[in-house]
């Protein structure tokens, strides 16, 4: 499967802020992040890299 | 294997940009879209959202 999991930046250290996620859209002033489950988490950040290869998104606070 | 492609919002277009993404990373005022086999290329763009597992990528000229 190619879900990643999403890791959100808190000055040098990268938190796991949410596993195995599908999508990422807008909303509000945020995101809001689907995991395969169809979970739904929502947060005040932007994207600020990612690497696909190893499942890895980063966000961090807009 | 996991890259995505990365497609262009142009109006209610969305145009192929790159093919087979792995990384992607901020650079000057845009992005840095690197594919799997190492070749870059540069955008002034922002990441608007994505459907990991349709391998999808949606930029946004920022």
């Amino acid at each position: 499967m190619c879900e990643a999991n999403a890791y959100l930046k808190d000055g040098t250290e990268e938190v796991l802020f949410m596993e195995s996620v599908d999508i990422i859209e807008p909303h509000d002033e945020g995101l809001k992040l689907v995991d395969i489950y169809g979970k739904q988490k929502f947060i005040r950040a932007c994207i600020k890299d990612m690497n696909l290869l190893n499942h890895r998104i980063v966000l961090e606070k807009g």
